[in-house]
């Protein structure tokens, strides 16, 4: 690695659409029959599309960073960067009314710029928030000034250097500003992988994911980002933290672990030290059958805690099942899969997805030690179709959403986590709880959840709810499920995000999950790191 | 468990001799042979036994404290809270003039106590030193009234509840005042194990070691402190915080990171959620030869990359392997061992001991494949003679200082941690300027150093050094030695503490570990949590 690092020979697109996911190309095709089958689960759809284009406020004068950093103004930078990808955040944009946007998209080129950016915005009293991939989906890059003269987005896309390599000690520092696809077409050619795929991965970047403590999709066999952070540079209106990568330390509380998950609120990451480890030579991904949530679960929790777990682990609910395979249409293979499980005394079942990443040998001998457990709970393999069919569309969720809201579905989704002996209380809380919060208001759900995140002392739970938007009231509709789900969350002793992050939706819930001495312990931090407010304002915390 | 939870049927010994460790009358006797070897290596040794008695500092008033809480302050409550276990603490204390004293002991019967405790004190302005086991190896019990008017030991004894068990979950709440064999008998009857032992082992507490971010022996298989804490309940002078079990969280920083490794500064740990697994069937512990360190060093991290690592994972550089063998004195085994060495080509190899933990089958088949990597690097089998012996021996050096102080050796230990591709550097460096600052002042040591602890980044170094003690300028030897190891310590990118803490010893490090935003960070906290300043003055910051 050269002293000035390396760069992506292929940047990542950075076109995501102002409206929704991803590049406006990109296909977003609902299943053949999906829209029949919604409509006949949640009634009459009144299709809603996208504005045409949004209309912004004027810009106010950020004159302070003239001279200081990179900056854009025009109308295309500001309404790229005027929202995240939450649904609430998509139903502000789509409405061509998004009512705030940045007065300005500054992009600094180093971790001296971005100094030098936030020096001069504490002088001005302008926001800051801080921009990596924009795919927050819990409100982390809404422009909220919160009470300053005006608001910058700070683009990080420029920080993209792999700056180092050691391959012996598994480490590689990687600029905040990195795409998760540049970074491993990077770590690639040293023969390395982060292994770090969140559903985002196409666009978000490594700072992003930092900050916001996020999980990959094979996070149960390469671990949640926070475990990979081996040290970390980042910058503060009020100084710099510099932590050297090194195994853990007996040095005084972790600092490392202020920074991670703190969201751009007490300071901006500029690149992280990450675990990396060879890039594995085989996957194998396969589908099994559980008869019950239950027994799928017990199955989970035993390779979890013998060390048997897979590097991905999926289990849906008989909700999410039942939808995934209607979804998958009257193809010869579905057909097949629903008569097979019907066989096996499987109708109402729960399919899992196990999937390994290494060496053929290694594989083989953790597959065989992961399908004995199976077995013991009464799973049944239902071979690599359904793991193909699931890394196929791996990525594909929020592009879909982007349909269903053209077609006047409300579509979001929502985490948590808790210790194995609450999962199934919890399971059952927070579907009621959305399942009475949308019936009320005359909109009946349909609500999945899958776990996908495996630990010792417990597992995430991931839902999926869908329901007829209620066109105009799309803010409070959501608002009700959202503080239902939430209440029950908290009722059942579970963490309000297990990998979405706080940003403004959960910010309500963070007196219930660290109390109040924890929130006063995290507004010491900021007035010691950012004692003017200007980072993230809104964010994080009530 | 009961409501209010299940105590220990037989409590540990509590009985530490103020002079040195453990009961006083627990057997002390060096091998025979050992004074002989280390006369001829260090030089003539003049016996210096311990003073009869500790003259105290007559005690200052904590009126503020009566009917608040139970209190002593005889002597013999006092000197046995009058220091740790460190190297000066041993000295001071077997002067007979420790010069310090806390002014009396407070133990508090339950977390409300504390409160009440701290906030008594905080208005007093009365200095307070949370005291578990006793057995800091850093000065992390140092009576320091840090210019309040007087300073109380708080004894967390009496807090030693198993509070509450999730088998299921893999979950149990102690309390902090519970030592370690307590804790492991209460565990047992549910059929669970901690796993945490630590040289300590005997008297540590579980409070003290979620306080100071302790390793365990077999802590690459168990994991350390830090990676078992699942919830906690900590108690300052400004407020508590209560984080009830969870799985990792995305809700924001991880803010028990900040009290784990907070060494009774920011708050009185009362309780930690720690996850537990199932008491092992089975253990299995050998002896490895390696032909050199190196070597040594690449099958270890090999192991630990690939998955693959012990639950004990020990390596002796060379001078600790010549020490250790020729410690054992002239037995038939030791000598067979020699010689088998010698015939292998490793006459100056290297000693590890390998463990394992758990049902015979998955013992075997770890051992096979840890067998396996091994021997790619030229180890040795050696049997289960010196892994018997290790175990044998595991908790005992604390007690053979004592002799070696009596007979006017210094000695000490330190230890740090650091990437793969750092360690072989850092081995060098920190055995160096121990070397030449002791050879500097006509007192040449014997250095030595073991790898105990393993991570996908990196690996411990654990070295223990002797010298003939300075008579008369005992801490002024010692302080050259601990100045010299730390610079080259920082200087070779390695961490301050792998496990020993902070406390007194290595606050002057602080600011090289975490930087100057660091240690602001970490006195914000302070101010916010203790604003008084109450809480372990001296400890862990500058």
């Amino acid at each position: 690695v050269a002293s000035e690092g390396e760069r992506p020979a292929h940047p990542a697109g950075r076109d995501l659409a102002w409206w929704g996911w991803g590049s406006a190309e990109h296909p977003r095709a609902l299943p053949s029959g999906a829209l029949d089958l919604l409509g006949a689960e949640l009634g009459p759809l009144e299709p809603a599309p996208a504005a045409p284009d949004a209309e912004l406020p004027a810009p106010r004068p950020v004159a302070a960073l003239e001279g200081v950093v990179a900056l854009r103004a025009d109308h295309e930078a500001r309404r790229a960067h005027a929202a995240g990808k939450s649904y609430p955040d998509l139903v502000r944009m789509r409405s061509g009314r998004p009512g705030r946007a940045p007065d300005a998209v500054a992009a600094p080129a180093s971790p001296a710029e971005v100094g030098a950016v936030l020096r001069a915005c504490a002088a001005a009293g302008i926001a800051v928030v801080p921009f990596g991939g924009g795919t927050s989906a819990v409100g982390g890059v809404d422009p909220l000034a919160g009470g300053h003269t005006a608001v910058v987005a700070l683009d990080l896309g420029a920080l993209d250097r792999l700056e180092d390599v050691d391959a012996r000690s598994g480490v590689a520092v990687l600029g905040a500003g990195l795409r998760l696809p540049e970074a491993e077409a990077l770590l690639s050619r040293h023969g390395l992988t982060l292994g770090h795929t969140p559903q985002s991965y196409e666009y978000a970047t490594v700072g992003g994911c930092v900050a916001t403590r996020s999980a990959g999709q094979a996070s149960t066999g390469y671990g949640r980002i926070d475990e990979l952070v081996a040290g970390l540079h980042a910058v503060a209106p009020a100084g710099e933290l510099r932590f050297a990568p090194r195994p853990p330390s007996a040095a005084g509380p972790d600092l490392r672990e202020l920074v991670v998950g703190s969201e751009g609120t007490l300071a901006v990451v500029c690149s992280a030290a990450l675990r990396v480890r060879p890039a594995p030579g085989r996957v194998r991904r396969e589908g099994w059958s559980f008869p019950t949530l239950t027994a799928g679960l017990e199955a989970f929790r035993v390779l979890e805690q013998g060390g048997d777990a897979p590097d991905v682990a999926r289990l849906s609910d008989a909700e999410e099942t039942r939808i995934s395979l209607a979804q998958g249409g009257r193809s010869r293979a579905v057909r097949a899969l629903g008569g097979y499980r019907r066989l096996r005394g499987h109708a109402d079942g729960c399919l899992a997805i196990l999937g390994w990443e290494g060496e053929g040998e290694t594989i083989a001998r953790r597959r065989g030690r992961a399908a004995d457990v199976a077995r013991r709970w009464g799973g049944v393999a239902l071979g690599a179709g359904p793991g193909r069919a699931w890394a196929r569309g791996r990525f594909s969720a929020p592009y879909l959403r982007d349909a269903l809201l053209d077609a006047g579905v409300m579509v979001e989704t929502l985490e948590t986590a808790a210790t194995w002996s609450r999962l199934e209380a919890l399971h059952a809380a927070v579907g009621g709880a959305l399942h009475d919060a949308l019936a009320s208001r005359g909109t009946p759900p349909i609500v999945m959840c899958h776990v996908s995140h495996l630990y010792p002392v417990g597992a995430s739970l991931y839902f999926t709810f869908l329901a007829r938007r209620e066109a105009g009231a799309e803010l409070a509709q959501w608002r009700a499920a959202k503080q239902a789900a939430s209440e029950a969350i908290v009722a059942a002793g579970a963490t309000i995000t297990h990998h979405h992050a706080v940003g403004t939706d959960h910010a309500g819930w963070m007196r219930a999950e660290v109390g109040e001495t924890g929130l006063a312990l995290l507004r010491a931090a900021k007035r010691e790191l950012d004692p003017d407010g200007i980072l993230n304002p809104g964010k994080l915390t009530p």
